[in-house]
């Protein structure tokens, strides 16, 4: 089939071209990070990001509760705003309902999505609920705030600087394939996969720890972690180098993938909707707790994972919505 | 079939009761409005409003070219903006989009939106582009500004107000029907009626000859206006008294309505996705040109139409999306 735009990146890296332009006094950042921010004049910047939560593509209803699936949604749009270093202050959802879901479902997804709204005192402020003709959709749009001397952009890492991640990924496909599979698993890390796969938590909780470490630059863990990496890299315009043995160092998540038939690094590398946040800083960790995955260097913008001191491409191989092959549920 | 809300009005204040509540030191206005209404201590409120437009449901295919369906979400979501008084700035466009519908349809449909985008200087600012199973939808999520003093809600009438109208509904029920029934009608007026349905303005033009007028209450045309009427009469808590004769008084679409064995104040009543504002104020329209239909008085908060010396009541007649008889496209 002839597309016109080869992936979701080209796609909106098209549109930034085309139609976008950052001509407006009030607009610091657009298209192209986690989040937009605005400068309204006050002490601190908005910032505004949109997720959409589709049944079938995000979610399917026989993994998913209606409670889990509302939960998840919020968590992954909330999420961007704490990759920019914000607070979620405000929510407006917009659902697409089939008749036949409008019973007990609806109300169950409100109630999953209020599990996050509550841990973050974010508020539902409006939204939109209309019909759809066959499958659920949800549209979160989430407003947040953030000092504006505490903005962390996606392109703000130098040449030197370590490389972080608030948790291993890999958990959350983990959960997707022990579900479809008819978890052929049931050892220790069962239960963490399935609940990282069906309400996954968004670091919020660590933002504040995060910019006690004066990152420079930082993205959330939505599509992948190669993928993530890539971007931020692109954007940046820095080489990442990967440690491998920093990353294959869980012999749960090892002892899962194995009975997946899955290579952990898959795991580790394309395991979307994780919601861990990646960040580079020039600081140490120290006690901060974050797990410490490479470094950041001069050269070509691209991401290399160093295994037996060999440097290996890393491509981004998490889910691109618009690959043909890409699959998410 | 049970359901847990019997219409979407229901749904909302239900919502409105058990999750949202304003305590918070920023948010001026909530659901239940066309927008949330926010103050970040700068000299004009931020607005924020998010709509979505499902295939099938809000536009079909076979009415409505891509480019049309783009230009009328965009329409769409900026008339909250303009039904509180305030200026568009900023857009973020979610699309869930099957792969079938990638190649132009999605191209058309970004042309199609930038002329609303255009027309008010607002800008693109994000979003997020997801594959959906089977078809598309678009949830278009609008900031915008106001100054303080000049925020119209819906509740501000005042018995003794009189009741504008920026332009005479039913034009676009009308496109529908007519293309629906392969237009029958070939007279003047066709061209307004499939214009109007097919890629309708919104009334960002008008908004400051409304100011003007000092709005007490406004509200604009999305879901016909019986229901906006009744939105309003019950948020402002007053009566309102239409005259018949100052609704039916378009010789081209009684015409219209009569090609289509369809009552003339039915479709002015009740055609939705009109755009037009209607709005209360105590001042007199003059050289203005809104259309006056009616007043509002002290008592029991509803609508009703004055024909021949009797009054009859009016009740929510336009779409509702949760209606099971109601049919939008």
């Amino acid at each position: 089939m002839k597309r016109a735009f080869s992936s979701e990146f080209d796609f909106i890296s098209t549109l930034k071209k085309k139609i976008w332009s950052n001509k407006d006094k009030n607009l610091i950042a657009g298209i192209g990070d986690d989040c937009a921010v605005l400068d309204f004049g006050s002490a601190e910047y908005l910032l505004v990001t949109t997720d959409t939560f589709n049944e079938e593509i995000h979610f399917k209803q026989r993994y998913l509760s209606p409670y889990e699936a509302g939960f998840k949604a919020m968590s992954g749009a909330m999420s961007d705003i704490a990759a920019m270093g914000g607070v979620c202050r405000y929510a407006l959802v917009s659902l697409s309902v089939p008749l036949k879901l409008l019973n007990g479902f609806l109300v169950d997804f409100y109630r999953g999505m209020q599990g996050p709204l509550k841990k973050t005192g974010a508020l539902l402020i409006g939204g939109d609920t209309t019909r759809s003709k066959q499958y659920f959709s949800a549209s979160i749009t989430i407003l947040g705030l953030t000092q504006k001397r505490r903005i962390v952009l996606r392109s703000g890492a130098q040449p030197g600087d370590k490389v972080f991640l608030t948790g291993l990924t890999g958990y959350s496909h983990a959960g997707l394939l022990l579900l479809k599979k008819g978890t052929p698993f049931q050892g220790s890390g069962l239960k963490r996969a399935l609940k990282k796969h069906k309400s996954p938590e968004f670091r919020h909780d660590m933002v504040k720890k995060i910019l006690q470490m004066d990152p420079t630059a930082m993205i959330d863990i939505s599509d992948g972690l190669s993928s993530e990496l890539n971007h931020l890299a692109h954007s940046s315009q820095v080489s990442i180098i990967i440690d491998y043995t920093a990353l294959d160092h869980d012999p749960v998540l090892r002892k899962i993938a194995q009975a997946l038939h899955v290579p952990v690094l898959t795991l580790i590398m394309n395991s979307g909707e994780e919601y861990e946040l990646l960040f580079t800083s020039s600081k140490n960790n120290e006690k901060a707790g974050f797990l410490e995955i490479g470094a950041t260097c001069k050269g070509k913008p691209g991401v290399w994972i160093r295994k037996d001191k060999t440097l290996f491409p890393v491509k981004s191989g998490g889910y691109d919505h618009f690959a043909v092959t890409g699959q998410k549920t």
